[in-house]
């Protein structure tokens, strides 16, 4: 029945028509040294799920996909980096002419603070990894936005409501959407999810759904939100 | 030319008919937090490269595989398995009735000393990971060994030869696969490479090849020394 309905208005309506969407997807590898690298289990599904469906709604797409092994959307335009750092630039470069931005991304927030040229010898004993943090990608682009909307997710593994619209408000951005990794079948490598979003108007939950279906049905609501039609 | 000699001696030899091989293959990943994690860029193409290669030549092949998205050569049985301690524990079970450990895979030196049970919250600043030594796995099978057959692979970006024949002689093991990962065309996520082997009647150059060649010139320079025939 949710299939049907988003047929019918996939086939009626093109919202994102005239729209650039960028969408950010998969994690980031942050090099300790030339072998060895910091990353997370995010698989880019959902991200290129959201690119897809930006994509059937009529928007030209740019996905910036960290390191992942996911087929291209059709009609999308890829472009693959390896850290934050490296999508961070890619970001801003575009970000003028960017009309929605998607940060379903999995950023480092840290990265090593040196980078070796060569491959560490391990020592006897136990040692410590020094970090920094990376710019936030999400907050950054909040804080120098201008008409653009920016749509960030939020994957916790606890506390999940409180922390998600907090993180909408400190970052100034449009949309949260929220999901607890912790639930089965939901988040970091798997086909379905479940979540909530967060705007300033308020919070909705969407109903557990296969990813691509969720996509569609999330943009549709932003475009509705925003008071865009076809 | 090589490749028809390699497939003469193929049609015409099984010199490892009736031997248990376990080859350990890939990256490992030492989890920091639910969703986040240490790894390095092994991809698992030389260890699978080497299980095809030891079922060609007649053996029974177990490979144990880290995180890689590589399909199981034919004939193969295959185990994966995600961090060190994993690895450790499916060469070890196998060990008593293993013949020949090739141990292919690049296991992490470090895991963090600890695994939160939640996705640990950014702060603002820099932080330490706190690392601990994982059990080397080449060493201690070394140790332990009796009439096995152990070779061990060692990747290095630097002063590889010195390093090589010195890492055999501490870890006991019998052969010592080194290949240098600087060097263009060799080592991670390469289809080719080129080695060097160190073992007790010294050093023996190979040449620049295709992995899943290579990997059969390995095994066949293994059985000639060991004095194994079909």
């Amino acid at each position: 029945k949710i299939t049907e309905l988003i047929m019918n208005r996939k086939q009626k309506s093109m919202p994102l028509k005239g729209k650039s969407v960028v969408v950010t997807a998969g994690p980031t590898r942050e090099r300790i040294d030339p072998v060895r690298y910091v990353s997370n289990f995010s698989t880019g599904k959902m991200g290129f799920a959201m690119a897809r469906a930006a994509a059937d709604l009529g928007a030209e797409v740019t996905l910036i996909a960290g390191p992942v092994t996911l087929e291209t959307p059709a009609g999308v335009t890829r472009v693959d980096v390896e850290s934050a750092a490296d999508m961070l630039r890619e970001v801003e470069t575009r970000f003028a002419s960017t009309d929605i931005l998607i940060k379903t991304a999995a950023v480092a927030d840290y990265k090593p603070k040196l980078q070796a040229d060569q491959k560490i010898k391990k020592q006897d004993g136990d040692t410590v990894l020094e970090m920094e943090r990376t710019t936030d990608i999400l907050a950054h682009m909040g804080s120098i936005k201008s008409n653009q909307v920016v749509i960030g997710f939020a994957a916790e593994t606890n506390d999940v409501e409180a922390y998600a619209e907090k993180k909408r408000v400190k970052k100034n951005a449009d949309y949260i959407i929220a999901n607890d990794v912790m639930q089965q079948g939901v988040g970091f490598g798997t086909d379905t999810n479940k979540v909530t979003v967060f705007s300033k108007s308020g919070k909705s939950d969407f109903p557990f759904l296969p990813k691509q279906q969720l996509a569609l049905e999330l943009l549709q609501f932003v475009a509705e939100q925003e008071g865009w039609h076809s």
